[in-house]
């Protein structure tokens, strides 16, 4: 069934009011007629399920969806590279991504746009759409990395793409949520690594191949996705 | 330092025949003098170090690295997706992929020359040297899903979009290589389901939300490699 994002206030009673824009998608592209049935989100958790009227919807159901998000918060600080972050910020999003922080760094090259901060947005949330998550990741505005990095708190990891670190796989647990730092092509310089520890983030290795900066975040939300929804393998259960 | 993939003919003694595009390589873009050095594999497990001679390398010392490789096989038999396979091939090859099976199937919408496939050797290869792998993995022709599955042995999984099967990170041993098939857009076809049981192998799934065709690859190979690399939450150690 067609999904679409709505922001709350477009909810008035059980009466959807929908934009051109989704109108249009829905008429249009979808060429749904007046009695055709689509659902709707609100980016926040909640489900709608929904008749499509002249133009406007009128709510039929709605319910809160237990077991398709992750069972804690997980956030990625992505150095922004050269290219890719659109790629990276749409994997991510089927991934289960809660926050993405992209950040500029030492070796970081580009300085993006609040622009392109819309269109990170844009896309996550059609890949919210098309994955059938219920919550649009959050984009932070471009900013250092380490102000970003002081004031997350929780399970904190960053990546060291060389050395001998502990593997992710082998240091997170299920109870707290997680954040982990990526960085730009070239790796993190050895002062923010260091800068980094001391803040409390814990350096973790990917294995035991060097991965470009944009496989790195979808490996990491692979594999934290797969740790928090894969029974067997936690020491917890 | 510099890496490139040989052929095994390549080396006459400890003298190292240079193809014109590697000279080109070495000397032009990556601006080499001679008695520079750079590295070399033959992509099937050893690593050269060597000095660039006039046209020539000169081959100094050569060993077999161990823990790069994964410690079993995996290989994935991918349905091929519209457009996405090149940067598939990339990632899968960054994250430790033994061979990639293109197959067609009931939902294939293209069939792809053997053309596309000496690109996607070419890919692989490049990945190899970037990720500092020591093998290149293999680039099956392209065939029919069904062709390549009746001859995979070892423990095999396909993944399945929708319904309850167990997560793919719950069902893996580290003893024996393994095999996973992810189908194209729309997913495999109940039939083709069906008939991949009855031949052994098992569905599974990658988590709660629905991955485009060119994400669940790359999942894959990080889930895997994951619980490959990772000690603490393996079974078996």
């Amino acid at each position: 069934m067609q999904r679409i994002t709505i922001d709350p206030p477009q909810l008035q009673g059980n009466q959807l009011v929908l934009t051109v824009p989704q109108l249009h998608y829905l008429q249009r592209v979808m060429r749904l007629q007046t009695g055709a049935k689509f659902q709707a989100i609100d980016g926040v958790g909640t489900l709608y399920l929904v008749e499509l009227s002249a133009d406007y919807g009128l709510v039929l159901e709605q319910s809160v969806p237990a077991g398709i998000e992750l069972s804690v918060a997980v956030s990625l600080i992505v150095a922004v590279p050269k290219i890719g972050l659109d790629d990276v910020v749409r994997a991510c999003t089927e991934l289960g991504v809660s926050e993405i922080y992209p950040v500029t760094s030492d070796r970081t090259i580009v300085q993006p746009s609040e622009q392109k901060r819309r269109r990170w947005l844009e896309i996550a949330k059609e890949a919210t759409e098309q994955s059938e998550r219920l919550i649009v990741p959050t984009i932070h505005p471009v900013q250092s990395w380490k102000t970003a990095m002081v004031q997350i708190i929780g399970q904190r990891k960053i990546c060291a793409a060389r050395g001998d670190s502990q593997h992710l796989m082998s240091c997170l647990d299920l109870q707290e949520s997680i954040s982990i730092a990526i960085g730009p092509e070239g790796g993190w310089t050895d002062r923010e690594l260091q800068q980094s520890i001391k803040l409390g983030w814990q350096p973790v290795s990917l294995g035991q191949r060097v991965l470009r900066t944009i496989t790195a975040p979808v490996a990491v939300m692979s594999m934290v996705s797969g740790f928090l929804e894969s029974p067997k393998i936690s020491p917890y259960i």
